[in-house]
């Protein structure tokens, strides 16, 4: 596999902004920036990790003025020669510089081909690579510091620990088979066991922080939903504390849904507006309604507005079938409109609010922030992702197996193929093992320019 | 004026991207960083334009592994020291990093706040400063080209010779007036009138090129209009190449104005779907066609879309209202739903098409191409913005004056008067004249971390 032609993508995100930054990966990366680039020096001779201010042209049209930083294989982020350009920021700047570079030889990098061939190169492990893309698409401050943590090699060396334990536990069953005949015990089956429950606890408890994960990688979501005109845009308007939904005292009002993030106790909690919840002919508005299940469906928890000025059992049959619908989320009906009543209910066992005028908002970030805190209680040293729940669960299953082969007196041979089983696992989390197939699966998710 | 204290901003867009950059500047730049940063080397010591790997932490918390590249007073941007930190992408990290560097003592930059140091210290004059900004906010290739040019001094060479023969002139007149008794004629005033008048001609090229260069910094707008059910949306949708807007039979689906950009002849074309134009008593609606008229006044080209199906003429009414009131703007009167015609009428005066099945589109996109090409062709070396507007009319104004006053014959110190203003204008505009209140107008309007 020939994996050192020549990259390049934008590593910045397009738009409004002093600079952004072109990479370039490859063992012509030099040589292609120098073909366009005019500065005080000759890149080609440039030494790592040095600057050089000049000028970028196309065909002799001057394109930028920009910075160009110069890494030597293997002193970079991939192992290979690689060049950052510094440019003006902006929606075109960089697509003109990244054609030039592209009609000068490099290729449109693919997303995360930069840190596929770190990994490849060796200058990663997978779980360090995937700690990289976590980090740059966290939406919490803790999913951020738990993903530096990861990219530091934190986890990685755990499960190292737990698979090389897995691994002399292999050896030694083996190693004990072939002594079988001769009635030497080499290993303690009780001793054994422990170990293997160790791990075994160390899966589990990973395996568990995986929902709680979830929250710190892409948000906690909060939907309203609820009979038309309930108040479901202004409460949404109030928890943002701006004008975004257009409000009316017509029903229906709503159709596309609103998604607009704010921040909760360091995570980004993504509230949704939905139209409201009735039966209609009208298309649009149907589709609205179906758009409105899709983000039910999705939420972490739901708050079911109610009218209190029409009654307050109005919604509850609604209630209890967004109840029903959706098992997974935490659904709280709110009582909305109180400024319309005389004087408020004496039981207070659900949060009365007034979304219009503020009154009672408190307590819905309470319920949104007790929610939060639970998560966070549950997570371990890694952000665990579906590749990572697949393969521990494969490796749990694999344990337990051998622990009942042991409890049933197995055969030594049984017990070790289990083993290397769960052992082959943990090396696919960190990438000791790998093929391409999974390493494809992995990187295509990553943004392009990483 | 102290200005040297340390600024700090993200320099990149904020989102999912594999780097972000955050830029200081200022005489504790370097310290600042140290106080965070933990590579091989202190960075104390660094030599400029060199690159240094190393860990960020805060209170001990490790926030991210990154690149930070040492710039020393006067050999960067700003001609301060400065550093640059590259970060990983995403939402989080860099904000993390920006408040650790504010707590040890660096200031959050106000906008342009970099590159009015730059300018301040002389690295770049004040035509150069706003190319940068031009650069950053440019729509179009060829916005960003001439602006890259305009960066590289071009035009401010330009304006710095006109305004050195302005000032030559005065010269000329005042010590011509000083011999004025001697009879001595130094200056020959027909000479004089033809400099006054090639700058004259010089300024005015510029102020006509004013409206072109609008397009090529914010886009060409086109805005799509008609009566309810005309087919706008599905216009909106071919001309787009996907299915953006909600389509329906209902008269009145279009609410809020939708927005999309396409690229044509290398420029940003803006294409607004407007809600229907109607008479009506539905307030959201009304809300809606309020959006669509203000839409409408910043067009560019406004294509009046009629359904030919009820009848050729059916919007001549409301075509004729737009073109009385937006002047401004070219007007189209498009025939749509042709598809539904047993046979196309005769003479083809307008496009003619089936935004539904595509036909006719290629004339819509020849309209818009038209009409870009026609602005291209205005285009000087310079895109004026309303800052230079202002100062070019000044000085025309001025220079006229002069004309006139040498055509009367009037004494050398009025000539001399006008011919000093208008350099003072010339002046503004590189900013070999400033003040502080200008400087901040200028700066105001940049990005942050420019």
């Amino acid at each position: 596999m020939i994996i050192n032609d020549t990259i390049t993508a934008l590593a910045t995100v397009p738009g409004i902004s002093g600079i952004a930054v072109i990479r370039m990966s490859g063992d012509d990366a030099v040589k292609i920036v120098s073909n366009c680039f005019r500065g005080s020096a000759p890149l080609m001779e440039a030494e790592r990790n040095t600057i050089h201010f000049g000028k970028i042209y196309s065909k002799n049209y001057l394109m930028d003025s920009v910075l160009v930083s110069v890494f030597r294989n293997p002193h970079s982020y991939t192992g290979e020669d690689t060049i950052e350009i510094s440019c003006h920021g902006g929606n075109t700047t960089y697509s003109l510089i990244i054609d030039e570079l592209i009609s000068q030889g490099a290729r449109q990098a693919e997303p995360g081909e930069f840190t596929k061939r770190a990994f490849i190169n060796g200058k990663l492990d997978l779980l360090q690579a995937e700690a990289v893309s976590d980090m740059i698409h966290s939406v919490s401050v803790s999913g951020s510091i738990i993903s530096a943590r990861q990219l530091h090699s934190g986890i990685s060396t755990k499960i190292k620990k737990f698979r090389q334990i897995l691994l002399d536990a292999c050896s030694l069953v083996e190693l004990d088979s072939d002594f079988s005949d001769e009635d030497i015990e080499i290993i303690n089956r009780k001793d054994l066991k422990e170990k293997a429950e160790e791990v075994l606890n160390f899966c589990t408890s990973l395996i568990e922080s995986f929902n709680s994960a979830k929250i710190f990688r892409s948000g906690f979501y909060v939907a309203i939903a609820g009979f038309p005109n309930s108040g479901k845009s202004t409460l949404f308007n109030s928890l943002l504390g701006r004008n975004r939904a257009i409000v009316s005292q017509t029903p229906g009002t709503t159709r596309d849904y609103l998604e607009e993030s704010i921040l909760v106790s360091g995570v980004a909690v993504k509230l949704f507006d939905t139209a409201g919840l009735r039966e209609t002919e009208d298309a649009i508005e149907i589709e609205g309604i179906n758009f409105s299940h899709s983000v039910l469906s999705q939420a972490n928890i739901i708050f079911v507005l109610n009218d209190i000025s029409i009654s307050e059992e109005h919604s509850d049959s609604l209630y209890k079938k967004i109840q029903e619908d959706y098992l997974a989320q935490k659904v709280y009906l709110i009582q909305n409109k109180v400024d319309r009543l005389p004087s408020l209910p004496e039981i207070n066992k659900n949060a009365y609010i007034s979304a219009k005028y503020g009154e009672g908002l408190p307590d819905l970030f309470n319920i949104i922030r007790t929610e939060i805190e639970k998560n966070k209680a549950n997570i371990n040293d890694i952000l665990i992702n579906e590749r990572h729940l697949i393969l521990l669960k494969g490796a749990a299953e694999a344990i337990r197996r051998a622990i009942s082969e042991l409890d049933y007196l197995s055969p030594n041979e049984i017990i070790a193929i289990e083993l290397h089983d769960a052992a082959r696992y943990f090396g696919e989390m960190t990438g000791q093992a790998w093929n391409e197939e999974v390493l494809n699966n992995i990187f295509s998710k990553f943004c392009i320019g990483k």
